[in-house]
């Protein structure tokens, strides 16, 4: 099912509205919120390689601890677009445009970051 | 416009496979640099208090950052989605549909804590 | 008991020599496992406001999960400091003479932030 | 030099306070600076690999950034614990002890994770 940004956070405020949990959700609190659960999506890889970390997305439990953290920050984060009453694709989509700019694709293939290291890409 | 997460996520694999950039989207890099930008969006509210950052949210200069960063953190946690190969959408779907049962609206209305602290609700 | 910086690092050493784990304590690992260990000092506070969180710091359960978190973001700071082969009083010494001048106390009492938001003190 | 834990506190604390910044130094929010700060600790290494970050700290300006970030880690963990009045040493001492018991050296040697993933060490 191809849901729409727009669809998934209606039914977030629903799920926030019906808990009376928008006093919580202030944009202070939810951008720690979001680094919180971003942290622990992090220590799901703790102390792995990078190799280590890919191979350890085949394990099925490993791979649903994975996605659980995910889908939290994802929430939160859709949560703070909510708060804030903007368009996330069309925010996202502007950012694209702007980095398409920002990083072309002569000058940036294959390195993320730039060569002084005053820049980094790959996002 | 109501884009649906699969069609951005095309987008940003086909921005990040121009630039031969999957090499550094390891999952845990992505998960790091999820961590680095909800740090990012944090900053914007550092030292004030939670009024304070909701009366910025006026400040045109201030919301830009904001969701700019915001945009950051999507952008990386929609690419480690596209790395794990799943569908974001059903994902958080799933997980509303599991956070309805732990926080019965009941019991949970205008509380973000257990009485215990042992858990926090308010996603 | 006044320990410095110096015994209390060469006691850090020594626990991840015992166990072999310097092979995980590379800069990148450690510097991770800071912010992992950051966030979940936030997470004591998640949801609360800045007078409930001070408020909480009178809760002997509070305060001790809150100073069990920000004793673990002390250990990894400073093994990354051993990792570095760093004195790290004399690296907080030498930032807090910068911040002196980049802070003079008439121009900063008071103000957290510049007036441009360009810049965040409070440190 | 060999500066007590003690004696550097007491210099954060009188910085502050010429400053007046402790109204800004609230729990919460000096949780929320360490966490910032981490992250700017990571960015240092961001999409690099182990072995590169590890080969940047021989480069002085990426050492000089590490250093930097890292001391800014260890002055809001210490103004944190001036806030709570706590003594930072006898409070990684302690942890110390109990993590000698928690990860016995025989069982743990050359190990990061627990066979189960439950628990990561490395600390």
């Amino acid at each position: 099912m191809a849901l729409s940004f727009y669809e998934l956070n209606r039914r977030l405020a629903e799920f926030a509205q019906k808990r009376d949990w928008e006093q919580f959700h202030t944009p202070k609190n939810l951008s720690c919120a979001v680094a919180i659960e971003a942290a622990e999506l992090m220590e799901a890889f703790q102390w792995l390689s990078d190799e280590d970390a890919m191979a350890a997305m085949g394990d099925e439990e490993m791979r649903a601890a994975v996605i659980d953290e995910l889908v939290d920050v994802l929430i939160y984060s859709l949560s703070l677009a909510n708060a804030l009453g903007i368009s996330v694709s069309a925010a996202v989509l502007e950012k694209l445009r702007r980095n398409a700019h920002r990083f072309p694709v002569e000058a940036w293939r294959g390195r993320a970051r730039s060569a002084d290291r005053g820049e980094t890409g790959a996002d």
